[in-house]
């Protein structure tokens, strides 16, 4: 056992990233006052034994003298941490921090970091499902394919709180924004729109399912794993991708990538490794490509817009970054403001159309999508799922609650403050 | 489904305890910014992989680079909250709301509250098994007697976390605290106390345990539960009460309380109900009583004062309030602060001396334990806590790590503001 502060190597020490992450990146902190007798009685014994005995009474109470009602918990399993692989749930939690003080940032979403030290799907059901009365969503990260899907249906299924794999929607809701300003931009229908998907994994699966939601023709989309084009004749194929083969690709051609891209009009690479230049020659004219793989896109922006109109990747130092940050601060704020059971994929194309809408008067091709800090996303995107949830009948509130309250420690207001 | 706001009974609705816990009490925030693609690129992508790929390589840096380690989560499974019983999680939040809060006003200890949808042990224990990862420590709360022994047994036995069940072990500390001063302002030896204690749930079994190692002779001990006084002739024991009849009441006596209490010193209440003042009246001269039971003492201070020279209750409108607040947070913030695997007798020993130290200096016989609110309990039982596992081996860090950071909100210091 080291009795001294770990010396850490010093090439990492003079990256400012370590500084910054020095004791994590959230706290947590009252909203009530706590510093007499009074207060104590009132947060505490014997005054908070008549919140309890109310809301064992009245269930319903229970979203409004907590704070689980605008509570989500982020929660992984280390599986499929960023491009890092299965590093863990220690080595996780940087990540889930981050989810969570960006979940409070943009949408106002309380939002706590659950690392899970299982990785069997039936374990990690059931820790979820035990703990899920502290929350009033369960956003699942990082857990990799094809497990992610199970966990997700059944987890759905199960809890009557919304659960959200955003590795597969976030991504998927905005590729979609972005895909519908692309269309638009060049002049063309979505449902001409000849879609490749470079991956079968959770983003993959789910944008093929929420492009086709939205209104791609599902018969001329063409999906590639890493054994090729997914098609009916492959024998390998079962949950998810079977699914996929049977919903696209009706002309059922085979090959890799290279037959794939002959004639397509968008490319949607999440598989990561590298698509060869060749391959895009075979693309038709006007095309889109999004090379979303984090940190190096399967195509160079530069290589893209030789053999495309309009190019993004999931990069912030190039234009048009297709970041989740858009999606699910937004989608959470709205499910939780109507008390959302699910999110639907009517939920989820709102979301992806609000986004699109906040630059739909301004489009460029190097501006398809908002920043990720431009504050109208959020509240937009919160507006619509509300509507979509309200009108899919999975709402059981109609009107947000007011603003949640001040934390007891903020600062007076400045008029309140006394002359140096 | 109610589409409007419920209506709160109006004679709840004039009790000030509900717009207090409007919303919940507690709030989760960054404590870096996040508002520029630079900030985003350090807490979140990029920048954070090199944090996670860092831990990843040495498991030891979790401990510096995450909010983990100064994390306790507060957990229940809502089957024994305050004097309601079985309520269940949703009913119990409130009350698991306001601890977490109170370990960070008093101890500066992060605090999540995890209510569990599940009574049963073994999922009780794997679901805390599977989220431990994400936690410095776990404070088990509300969970009902006998279960929550083998729950916290098993537990700490299974994780390299702190696993502490208050309301076994802070009332047990902030007993022998009070003890500790009540026998000194008698001059009393405290090996020489003829101690009873009325209850054998949670508490009780706990300020036996405490009070033995903490000197207290168990021979002359005599713990009474529903059915009587606990002895060796009884048939019907098992578990904690089978060990408390070996340990205790050598002399083999029975009956109840009125026989228990005959030549008694002490009288330690945590059984509820009502002890008549008949068998007050055996006890010795110059007695002490801890009547604890809340919101109504075993025996009301008044009556208690016609047999005792030094009285106590858990109610803050009387003297000598045995409070909790007095044990878990300083002893949670010296278990983290030196990352100690799990808390010793030695460490409660050394919480309730420390506790007791603060007042030996003016000690009178209705100030025998310090105020709750009393700024300088907190730090001191955890310095002491600290020492103690240091000596127990149990620490994994000798030195305590520097000041959690100001949250990224917190106003500018004084010298910095413009002025008016």
């Amino acid at each position: 056992m080291s009795f001294f502060s770990f010396e850490l190597d010093p090439a990492l020490a003079a990256d400012p990233v370590f500084d910054l992450h020095r004791r994590g990146k959230m706290t947590m902190s009252a909203t009530v006052p706590l510093t007499s007798r009074d207060d104590l009685s009132l947060a505490y014994t014997p005054g908070v034994a008549r919140v309890c005995e109310a809301i064992a009474e009245d269930e319903d109470l229970y979203s409004d003298y907590t704070w689980v009602s605008n509570t989500v918990a982020v929660v992984t399993d280390g599986s499929a941490v960023l491009g890092l692989g299965n590093i863990g749930p220690k080595a996780a939690m940087p990540v889930m921090e981050g989810k969570s003080v960006l979940f409070k940032q943009f949408g106002g979403v309380d939002s706590i970091p659950i690392v899970l030290d299982t990785q069997d799907v039936e374990g990690i059901i059931a820790t979820v499902k035990a703990m899920a009365p502290s929350f009033g969503g369960i956003n699942l990260e990082d857990i990799s394919a094809p497990r992610c899907f199970e966990i997700e249906r059944r987890l759905d299924a199960e809890l009557d709180i919304p659960v959200f794999h955003d590795d597969q929607h976030g991504t998927a809701v905005v590729t979609l924004a972005a895909l519908r300003n692309a269309a638009k931009l060049l002049g063309r229908s979505f449902g001409d729109l000849r879609v490749v998907i470079s991956g079968a994994g959770a983003a993959g699966v789910a944008i093929t399912n929420t492009l086709i939601a939205a209104g791609v023709e599902g018969a001329n989309m063409i999906i590639v794993d890493s054994r090729g084009i997914i098609h009916g004749e492959r024998a390998d194929l079962s949950g998810m991708k079977a699914g996929i083969a049977a919903a696209t690709n009706v002309s059922g051609r085979t090959g890799g990538i290279t037959e794939a891209l002959i004639g397509a009009d968008v490319l949607v690479g999440v598989s990561g490794g590298s698509i060869p230049e060749e391959a895009l020659a075979g693309m038709a004219p006007g095309a889109i490509i999004f090379a979303l793989a984090n940190p190096t896109p399967e195509v160079h922006p530069t290589v893209a817009h030789k053999y495309a109109a309009i190019v993004a990747t999931g990069r912030s130092d190039f234009p048009n970054q297709i970041n989740n940050v858009l999606a699910f601060p937004g989608i959470f704020r709205g499910a939780l403001d109507v008390k959302a059971s699910t999110i639907t994929d009517r939920m989820k194309v709102a979301a992806a159309d609000a986004i699109a809408a906040i630059v739909a008067d301004d489009l460029r091709p190097e501006a398809i999508v908002p920043s990720p800090l431009d504050p109208r996303v959020a509240p937009a995107v919160a507006a619509a799922v509300a509507a979509a949830a309200i009108e899919d009948g999975v709402a059981r509130r109609a009107v947000a609650p007011e603003p949640a309250p001040v934390p007891a420690s903020a600062p007076a207001p400045a008029a309140e403050r006394q002359p140096a």
